[in-house]
């Protein structure tokens, strides 16, 4: 693989502007996207590119957050008009996000152009239409040594299935929620599931599981981590994209996609996740820095062997 | 602790007739019961006292399978009258069992009467009336070596949590299953359902998740295992007992309640009850023996490690 490039791992995804209302809290305008909280867990182990369009509204101050880190704008494209919206909200028991709005607004029309000197060699195609994630795909092509994950949403399994299996079967893994593996592969044994999903392209089926943890299938065996045992979850958003950003970032650091280094990698994007949830938006993960996450490593590596 | 005791384990619960409906098959008249689960279990670590009762049609091949096993059948009554029968349905992501019909029998008058010579430094109050759990609580005594856990379901956190937090305030261990930690303790957060839970007595709070697994709050601590990732899963029935049953008897055989070893105590309870859910009643377990059990367990050391 080619080290010497600056930006192995690109993320393509949504950067939004998120209405959140949690039994803790509100808040009407917090910075958010499934491309932002991944290049932000990322970057702790890797600079990351972060391909993405926002509306001429975008605040400033939202891009100098990523400015703080080593992550590559110059895929952040500015379209007139709005910058996509969503508004969700929690109850009580904080496992499922209620939608109330979303205004996709400049995404409507986002067709994303890449124009990499070194094409990365790592690839997260994040959460959006698998039309733009295969328009991605077709422009960065996949170099022999390039590792592609994707994730994907119900809306999409329901409105796209034909494009999102192209895309699948041109990915190395997919990153996806327990449901949504259940919904994808019509099958409500998640191993079944997985191993299914698996036959249809991705080597690595990992699913998301929230509070439960993560299930992986590779190298055609699984393994399982159970979630980070915490008190105070705040604001579930982002956990998933952050999950996907760590472990991503881990890999595209480390360059081993061997099964044990995958093992790492997905315990990192566990605990980066169950950072990103103790406070709203990316603000937990502004005050987080990597001897934190190693820490919190080390308790959850005692906390699962035995 | 005296190990001289030839039976430093024992359990009192249901020894039950089922009627089994999966995707899978039926079975008309399966053996059952929260206390034949759980003694057979145990009996691969450890010798097993049984308190139960059965009615006078229990078939003598049910009981010849419990002493196929080192377990005491000295306080196993036998009433005039029916054994306790349960039919149960799982659909087909056989998570829940749906209760079709429950007719207690000769559960209805039954009154444990203990006679051990030795009392049992480990005691199990298997899912049952909490009562009847007080009961035998009442004559148990707790010697200061004893260590006594119990389980319990929604039928008697509707029904008697009065009686049940009396017998909370009374054990060093509860094993209970998710969607009854959230309801007895209000609390949608596991981690803080648990953490209430526990100020309401016991030591140690151990929550089965099924196919996600186990969380364990302990000397102030948590940690969680995943389940064993099982693409054929069967027959769900028993899968909570069985792990009790191995982990109590785990518990009795090595006797030592540390933390690590409570964790190699819960890590061989799922792995027992991943046998279980493998066939019919205890089909599986009867064709189980240590070797395979400790295989399985090296390979769900490897899951789980990082």
């Amino acid at each position: 693989m080619n080290t010497k490039n600056n930006f192995p791992l690109a993320v393509i995804g949504t950067v939004a502007i998120d209405g959140i209302e949690t039994p803790f809290g509100k808040r009407e305008r917090a910075f958010g996207g499934s491309a932002s909280y991944f290049s932000y867990a990322a970057s702790f182990f890797t600079p990351v590119s972060l391909v993405a369009v926002v509306g001429n509204d975008f605040p400033s101050e939202f891009r100098k957050i990523l400015e703080e880190r080593p992550i590559d704008l110059s895929h952040l494209e500015r379209s007139s008009g709005k910058t996509f919206f969503w508004r969700g909200k929690y109850e009580f028991d904080l496992n499922t996000a209620h939608t109330l709005e979303t205004e996709l607004n400049v995404l409507t029309d986002f067709s994303p152009k890449l124009h990499f000197e070194t094409p990365p060699e790592f690839l997260f195609l994040a959460n959006i239409d698998p039309v733009l994630q295969e328009k991605v795909l077709d422009q960065a092509g996949k170099p022999k040594a390039c590792f592609v994950a994707c994730d994907t949403m119900n809306f999409w399994i329901e409105r796209k299935r034909k494009e999102l299996l192209r895309v699948l079967a041109r990915v190395d893994a997919i990153v996806i929620n327990d449901g949504e593996a259940r919904q994808l592969a019509e099958e409500p044994n998640l191993i079944r599931a997985a191993q299914k999903i698996h036959s249809w392209g991705p080597a690595q089926v990992i699913i998301k599981k929230g509070e439960h943890g993560v299930l992986v299938f590779a190298g055609g065996r699984f393994f399982a981590l159970p979630a980070y045992p915490l008190e105070t979850l705040f604001d579930p958003t982002g956990a998933g994209d952050s999950f996907a950003g760590a472990m991503m970032g881990y890999l595209a650091k480390t360059q081993d996609l061997g099964f044990e280094n995958l093992k790492r990698a997905v315990a990192l994007g566990a605990v980066v996740a169950s950072f990103t949830v103790e406070d709203f938006s990316l603000d937990r993960l502004r005050r987080l820095d990597l001897r934190q996450i190693e820490e919190r490593l080390e308790i959850f590596r005692r906390i699962c062997s035995f």
